[in-house]
């Protein structure tokens, strides 16, 4: 499994009226974390793009377990759990405390990956091998 | 069944770099589109916030099968499927086209009942005496 | 002078803590009042992109008078006041009635207009035609 | 003079479809910067709310010189550069280096203090006094 820890704080930006995070904006938080995760293992979303990928969301979900308020410090632990050949499936968790005892919520998003042309692909061969060498350390 | 045509365009705001909605964006239609649904068949969320009932979302999933472009006009169908006791779950189909035959994105919400103090309760009997009327006619 | 009335709602999505409108929805608001006063005047801010022509926002502003609130009905009043040859200046004045006596907001962008490889050109010909004409009925 | 400097990455969310960042995301990272800036110096927004008083934004603006594309890594220097009674102003300069040598925007906002009832009032002395002590270290 490949995984990853993003930090962030809630901003006011984030606040509904009911005084808790509105609940798309979990959804960029989530971009924020793969992103990042993507990052740590070496990977960068630009470089793929150059290399004439493109990695849409094709499906995205997300329980909301409890409502984080204004200025609450967060984790986002971000999953690779499987290596798929046609897409990339990310999950998300989110807590209050390191220790990710207290969930709040728990996400998923699932990526397909297309040619500029807007073709459909597989997985890069570098994406994938980066990810089985990550995966085996 | 309960159903409800929200229309709308696709603004600069929406789009990202690949040229189409950016996957967080679409939950702030469905929004828009649930609350007209609910005053088309004389509800006011705002009126229920009065009553002392939040429906905050508790679940949302998105399926993506076509960006739709800048200045694209969208037509979200918005349905309430089934009544439940304890939550309401609403269904989103959007196309580009009125008749509805190319799906664009297919979406639901899922959401709770719950009283100011944040205690879970059930559907308010004025809501569900509204949606059961308007479901047989 | 070309004028626009642009309607809108005010949705959760826009609503923060102290129950009023985040202050950067503002601009989101702006942006559909003014592609939505372009098509009221013939004009298609996708067009211009197609033939080359990009109109980046290089300053905006907005001063907040009075808050609105979730599900209010907000009319924002967009204006051309003068035409400039290297840059378009935009007005906007948001109320809450069609009389525009209790005024909310007022804001304004100043576009300046880009060729595709980044450098500045000067208002389209075409663009300028059908703002004179617009302006002198 | 009290300054900060908030550092963030520029995500997809914030990237519209020429490549930079649409023009209403730096208000939000404006507030991100604000925030952080009043914490670092032992100031808690959240602490103010608690205490009665909120700090409405009254006016904003931004000038935007160069636009940030996906991923890019960005400085902004968040002052206050003069103490009021009545308001808060602060200022915002962007740069994707740390000598601040190439600034990409410009911006400045306004915060008036209100009491929970909405009526204005002064600038809390806890506040104040917090501002002066940190001028003059």
């Amino acid at each position: 499994m490949i995984h990853f820890d993003y930090h962030f704080k809630v901003r006011y930006k984030d606040i509904d009226q009911m005084g808790v995070m509105y609940y798309s904006r979990y959804y960029e938080y989530y971009e924020a974390a793969r992103t990042d995760m993507m990052h740590s293992i070496g990977l960068s979303y630009k470089e793929l793009e150059t290399q004439g990928i493109m990695m849409p969301v094709v499906h995205s979900e997300s329980d909301y377990l409890a409502g984080p308020e204004f200025d609450d410090h967060i984790i986002c632990r971000t999953e690779i759990r499987e290596i798929h050949k046609n897409r990339m499936e990310i999950f998300y968790t989110l807590a209050a405390d390191s220790d990710m005892t207290k969930v709040i919520n728990k996400g998923k998003t699932v990526h397909a990956f297309l040619k500029m042309n807007g073709r459909p692909t597989r997985m890069p061969e570098s994406l994938k091998q980066i990810l089985v060498q990550k995966w085996n350390n």
